[in-house]
């Protein structure tokens, strides 16, 4: 049976599992941990890395339980209770600017109602896995899409064109009407409807996280060494820039958290270690930059993509 | 009588006035404008500045007006009907540590609701301004602060209190449990309610206008000549992010702007040329850094304020 301890150590274990294939990858830096207590119980470990290839990275994992504040039940819009919210959250941001940016999360979350202290708990997975290229290779789009599609189709036939739209829409800077980056998949409030088990939701989301480590590495090694110069680091500024907005304007994890007196170090660890912002920027037609603005939108299928 | 016409005016002569004043301060750089219109009705003028001093600055003035989108209607809690936003919104990075960021924004906005087409219209002023230094000066704050209050005490006794207080809970990071800078006055929907006319709240928010410039120059000419060196950009930096985090997170104003399709680069080039973040960083004690943190509280008396 799948208890909440196991849950949670599968979780801790995934942080230390990919904590040492990105120090492996990184050759240089290594995961400075701080482990931290929440005074209405749990806590977690936040580990940030200040690598070579890596300029910031954070891997965070926590387990938080007790009462549910009644903000948190309110948000959820589910009643409140004794309530267990653990996972692994990851955002890389490379030196490179030919190396993509990276952002994972998996999540179990359950309450057990107030007023039902003996009935089975509310519990969901989450999750999501999105990849945010300063300039798109549309080979490496086309890899991360063939790839998260064999991890959601070893599971569900429907998983991956639901979490890839999913990801689209979520993903979304409204106000600059472009999408994050390429997208990838994105899920949330996965239980027992559809006739799903607890095992089996939570098998795809372990299967998730451990999809996360080969497929940046891959990327990483790929274009670690590529040359690059002042353009190119403006650009990843800009870029950054616009990540900064999608994490502090719409992401509603971030919200959430900021709102909820989560810990504010843990995070912000997602923002870059340095943004730009340029009054009203458009790169010349014709440019890389320009091309790959043209592709930050809904839609694209990934998976079949060819050069037109 | 107040028209609307010349409300809009004096709002677009604000503007120019506060221009030629910044350029002259600057020495060097010249605003670059652009024209917009809002396919709805009305548009504005968006003007930023890249200068010597002012490394990044942005001074608009807008008039939209239409049907007031249903959106806006439900966000303000009021009918909806017929439109009007008008105003100046400025926010000035300078390019030396020393010198402090200033944001001022004067806004009037009224509508005419569709079920009393006849009526007097809904009608109300709202702004504010306020101080962020990158290095708190204290004698710079209770210039500032009692300036402010000599604006405020000329329209009505209970104003500085009431807006000094309004401010500092307006211009607060939560997430950080800090104040943005050392705050100023925020004031809204100041309507005909306690007696006052439309013409009396009129000429407090032009006195507001009016004292922007003199009030910036006097902190620019002061400090712009400053040393500085690594050490003072960096934490210039971290400064910035915060403001990027006030600005996305937590200001009504850019929320409301984005959410509403209001227009993008306008609303963001209240953001820093560049921002920084560092992991958890913490200013060693006794330093002017850990000093400017440990200023940045609510409630403290900037008027009568003397070092202990």
């Amino acid at each position: 049976m799948l208890t909440k301890e196991k849950t949670i150590n599968w979780f801790q274990g995934l942080q230390d599992e990919i904590c040492t294939q990105l120090e492996a990858a990184d050759g240089k830096g290594q995961f400075r941990e701080d482990a931290w207590r929440r005074p209405e119980g749990g806590g977690g470990r936040t580990r940030i890395l200040e690598g070579r290839h890596i300029a910031k990275g954070g891997v965070n994992f926590s387990a938080v339980h007790g009462p549910m504040p009644e903000k948190i039940s309110r948000a959820l819009g589910i009643s409140t209770g004794d309530f267990l919210a653990t996972g692994v959250s990851i955002v890389l941001h490379p030196a490179n600017p030919m190396v993509p940016v990276i952002h994972m999360n998996v999540r179990y979350f359950e309450v057990q109602p107030a007023g039902n202290p003996e009935g089975e708990p509310i519990w969901w997975f989450g999750g999501g896995i999105d990849l945010t290229p300063h300039y798109i290779d549309t080979e490496d789009a086309r890899f991360f899409h063939q790839q998260l599609k064999k991890v959601c189709d070893a599971h569900h036939p429907d998983y991956y064109a639901h979490f890839k739209q999913w990801a689209d829409d979520y993903f979304y800077l409204k106000h600059r009407r472009e999408t994050r980056g390429v997208g990838g998949i994105f899920f949330d409030r996965l239980n027992e409807e559809g006739g799903f088990s607890k095992a089996a939701r939570f098998a795809f989301v372990q299967e998730v996280g451990r999809a996360f480590s080969p497929l940046y590495i891959h990327f990483l090694e790929k274009h670690r060494e590529a040359s690059y110069g002042e353009r190119e680091l403006a650009w990843q500024g800009l870029r950054r820039g616009r990540y900064v907005e999608f994490n502090l304007v719409w992401d509603k994890g971030t919200k959430f958290g900021l709102d909820t007196e989560g810990r504010t170090e843990s995070i912000l660890m997602s923002l870059p270690p340095v943004a730009n912002w340029a009054y009203d920027y458009h790169p010349e037609e014709g440019t890389p930059e320009a091309r790959t603005l043209s592709l930050l939108r809904k839609g694209i299928d990934w998976v079949n993509y060819t050069e037109s």
